[in-house]
């Protein structure tokens, strides 16, 4: 049951990220990470995606417009947002990962895997860069990938107790 | 169904966020926001604080095991990581937002509620700072409020065709 009356409706819909080349993380996010692409909005000169992984849904099913609509009702949806131009400007120094200074401030995203030891010898053999492998460092039961924009993403079983 | 069979198990667990006080921020959550507290971890210099929405969990009848394995079964979990010391530090900067130089990257994360007004004019009862009402800008529909590190969160209704 919901903590207050007031906030029963609430669900952590989605957490925003900014991608420079919104092709590389798109085919990150989809081939890799195994998320589907719920939705694209153009918004002049940015465009979003919304990707969440189908649990279920069967978005391959759906029609656009249900996928479209099916991102607000659920949790777990990861948005990214490209403002349009980054992907071909050289000058353009990259995102903070929000894990140095300065910019210090949002840590990373989280997935669940059930066997973290297959997930990452997958995750080697297709060539993502870790910042943390399983061996690295005291926690040995959780790695850290990084994304193509270098945000870290934790790698965690679904039973860990931490 | 998933999109592979490697990536079924996979689900977007969490989102990490540093806080500076969590005495300030667990109230904000929990009072303002309506997550519950799933877990929370010691781990020397800092401390994990595990939250999320109850959505028919009842949370509050399981046992603190229960609930701390419980974090890791679903999705919209929040992760507060509160390095020891920083809230009684008055030269501590403070965390960026990551929406503005240096540091801009991570965006906001969402919630999700069936009705923005009334939630909007309970936050604004409760004294939340507003980045954006409803009524500011062009999207009328949406309300950014921020957190008590400066973290934006944008409130969404449920059933957005965004």
């Amino acid at each position: 049951m919901p903590r207050t009356a007031e906030t029963a409706s609430f669900q952590f819909n989605h957490t925003m990220l900014r991608v420079r080349d919104p092709e590389v993380s798109l085919k990150f996010y989809t081939e890799i990470i195994g998320m589907d692409l719920l939705s694209k909005k153009d918004m002049g000169d940015f465009t979003l995606y919304f990707l969440a992984f189908d649990q279920g849904q069967n978005y391959k099913y759906m029609s656009e417009e249900e996928r479209d609509k099916a991102k607000s009702a659920r949790e777990g949806v990861l948005q990214l947002t490209h403002n349009h131009g980054t992907e071909k400007d050289e000058s353009f120094a990259g995102y903070a990962s929000g894990n140095s200074d300065p910019g210090r401030g949002f840590g990373h995203i989280a997935i669940t895997v059930n066997d973290v030891e297959e997930a990452c010898a997958r995750f080697e053999q297709l060539g993502v860069q870790f910042k943390k492998r399983l061996q690295d460092g005291k926690m040995r039961h959780v790695a850290f990938i990084l994304d193509p924009d270098g945000y870290w993403i934790e790698v965690v079983p679904s039973t860990l107790q931490l």
